[in-house]
């Protein structure tokens, strides 16, 4: 995702990768929970609404794609991994680690906001119910009667089927990127439309890194229902199957829509050129 | 709408012409009938208001307009193919199937919002009625009684030749667009301000492929009195029409206040540069 | 503004910079004024609100730049213009003919919106007064009591030597500006911020053209106590005065303060490569 | 934070650098500062709310880096100043100079808000309380009774680090930064995220000049309370300490997450990459 000549000397190592996989879902996190601690806590949306909650989450996945870029593609999320698994030549063996760091970077980044707004989440909702687990985790309907399991499936899929396939059009060499180094503002942007116009069926958590792991921090921090829905219904696993589904939409229908069609520029295979997905080679 | 020096070796087929401009108005659809189906189905607002439905449509078109700009110059709409053919070398034989295919892409976008918003849309609206049809197409007023046919008109043939003569602007060559192909990015920031600012006497249509896909997705999904407008008028037409005149107007426009002063830079006709019109030639 | 590498064959005349000029300030205020109509006119501020307002007026600055900026340099703006007169090769004879070809754009736009807003002007204010009056012209403090003609005066000089202070910045060649042609996007930046930060004392004319086109289009179209502030003291004057003393404070402290710092990079007078400044030589 | 090719023929004097970073600054809080201004004197928000505080703040420290960026490298902030000192070669012996004129060009844009907004602070709060004074310094809990200083003190450890960590990864040669000048679009972006998501506890201060600077205008001009905070403790050094530990915290991770990874492009240490470190050599 980048236009500079640097020539790497080497192969970044597995830890670099890894490293940055953690370090880049950490500051998505830092920004994503934070700023949903932010808009739940504060009186009458005095520090913020929707919008803020919309634009803070897709600026930190600019920011996060910033951070880890150079050293990993910065994918910061296991669907996106396993779809480049599924449609480039990123590595599979390669997923279980990157998913992992990611999850672990989500974490640790959720335990942050959880002990830097203990204070204001304790005086708005001194018993950590269900009132604001929303800060960490993700609800049908955010939490609303109307919406069940099946449509908070059904838009998990769609959601990142929309990520995915605009992520591949965005990165695809052929496909006419933004320049200048400047696609991770552009895939920032796309999360913020993401946040305004599918996030009512199920809060977009469209990443299973981005639900699981704050969902465990805040499993261990008081948290007991973490795991479910506010009918009581085990949840968790939605955010992680929806969005792996989900992924695997969006990068074939991006094949059969765009991708067959582009012209080569080179006797190369096409999805070799998805930039996010490679580290730099030597 | 590239920088690049990508050398395409063969002309892309006009299959794949019209499969960008379907996928790409597909996009621009789940974003903007999206983020309308957000607001108007979330309680006081409380997951968006009228400036995250101008973020998230104009993003949608940046969005949309990176997904087909390679392939097909991302029209994504056929008041802007018909200045096309008007006002630059762009085909006139291809306008009705690039009209179709837009059409097309906003039916199916609509419809998968349709499908996923279904709990939300009948727990406001169980009948159906005008209240949330305006998440799908749009009408005079908004739906107010003050506005009537001939100022929804005459504000259509506005918007959409403020949208045209800036697009003209944006993307001819020799009146120095954006760089970096960072030219989509500006074009969204364009529809956000045309909704913020040109959206109250007839929901900023300027685009009947935006306005007609929609209307009949919901039209063949429930909502009976889809073509007309709040006083029972037919009114579908009007959003067709109007885009179209208000699209000639601007781009005559552009070329009397802007394209004859331009210095050429070689001896070519001006509007040939009009870079989002072309599909990228071998 | 631009980093192509067009060689122009000759310098385009007057008239195409007027040209120029007039339908760049056009655009600026049809989005502008646009903005203020739709938010007044709508219900409970369910079209906008002075984020979108602030928003709709900054991406006018950048749309309007971008139109106008390869024929005149896109000052669209008698402050402006001024300024880089004082400060740059701008010849002072072009000073007078750029200033009315800037308020006739925007007198035009506002005439536009009247038009187009008339329906919804008239049910919220059928009497034409000054409730509706801030929709084309600037008052102090918005119409509010508190603020007084001194205040009004100062907050103009500060607001207008802010933005040709930055702008300088942002056009200096030697102070490394935005590249890729977008600094008309910064310079929009700009302004949403000016629109936030400096608003409510004077509603940021910070133009002459500005505030004077639009206030005599109401002032002919039943507004009749335009020339007035909300005590009926003669105002129309200040939004035109002011601007052009803190357009010349905010290049001069530019000089002071950067400008006579940075280092030239070829033997050349430091403010020759104002690149907002010049129309494109030959 | 440049690729341009200017070849400055002398290194610019320390006068330059230290106009430089008292003009940067100085814009960066007549932004800053205004805004909050605005919103806290308007009636029921109805010039802003805590979106135009996050964009306005952000968009300020993106024009503050502009006017700065070319003779000292904007820092803006003493302790990004600090952890360059301590993690790249800027030399500490400029440390006390550069926060200097930092603090200074802080205190002088507030008293330009302080005069400029005297009518509207005094009709809001005639007795100059604490209810305005968070226009000019931060609080803890921004005067919420819920939050006390050690939950401030980390809150601006926090939000320091992530500041730093980002900016680190932003402006690291290796680490592929934004191209085409426009780091500072995206490190305004990083500044709006922070108010959105980190502004709860403490209302971000993240930098001691933003906070003293502007305090000591208050403590001047009638907020005889300005030192304090809500509850009548000291409260001025905690925005001067906390994010200088947090700058140092921010960028040792950024030194071991990501910065030890990254492969050199030529034989030089990493650090003197920093682009935004150095005022540009001859």
């Amino acid at each position: 995702m980048s236009a500079t000549d640097t020539t790497a000397t080497r192969r970044p190592p597995i830890v670099g990768e890894l490293c940055a996989e953690f370090a880049g879902t950490m500051i998505l996190i830092l920004f994503g929970v934070g700023v949903v601690a932010q808009v739940v806590t504060s009186a009458d949306g005095s520090l913020g609404d929707h919008d803020s909650i919309s634009w803070a989450w897709g600026l930190g996945v600019t920011l996060g794609v910033y951070v880890a870029a150079r050293l990993s593609g910065a994918h910061l999320n296991p669907a996106v991994t396993i779809a480049l698994a599924a449609f480039t030549e990123f590595e599979w063996r390669k997923v279980a680690p990157y998913a992992l760091a990611q999850t672990a970077g989500a974490f640790v980044a959720a335990l942050i906001v959880r002990v830097t707004y203990a204070d204001l989440i304790g005086a708005v909702d001194p018993g950590h119910t269900i009132k604001t687990q929303g800060i960490f985790s993700t609800l049908p309907g955010n939490g609303a009667a109307d919406v069940g399991i099946p449509t908070a499936f059904l838009d998990q899929v769609v959601g990142t089927a929309i990520l995915v396939f605009v992520i591949f059009a965005l990165t695809s060499a052929w496909n006419n990127p933004p320049l200048a180094n400047l696609g991770p503002v552009v895939v920032g942007l796309l999360v913020v439309a993401i946040g305004m116009a599918w996030g009512a069926n199920a809060g977009y958590a469209i990443n299973p890194a981005r639900d699981l792991g704050p969902r465990l921090a805040s499993l261990i921090t008081g948290y007991g229902g973490a795991l479910n829905d506010q009918n009581g219904n085990l949840y968790f696993w939605l955010p992680i199957v929806a969005p792996i589904v989900g992924g695997l939409v969006g990068g074939a229908l991006f094949k059969v829509l765009i991708g067959m069609h582009l012209t080569p520029t080179e006797p190369e295979s096409n999805q070799e050129e998805v930039v996010v997905s490679e580290p730099r080679q030597q």
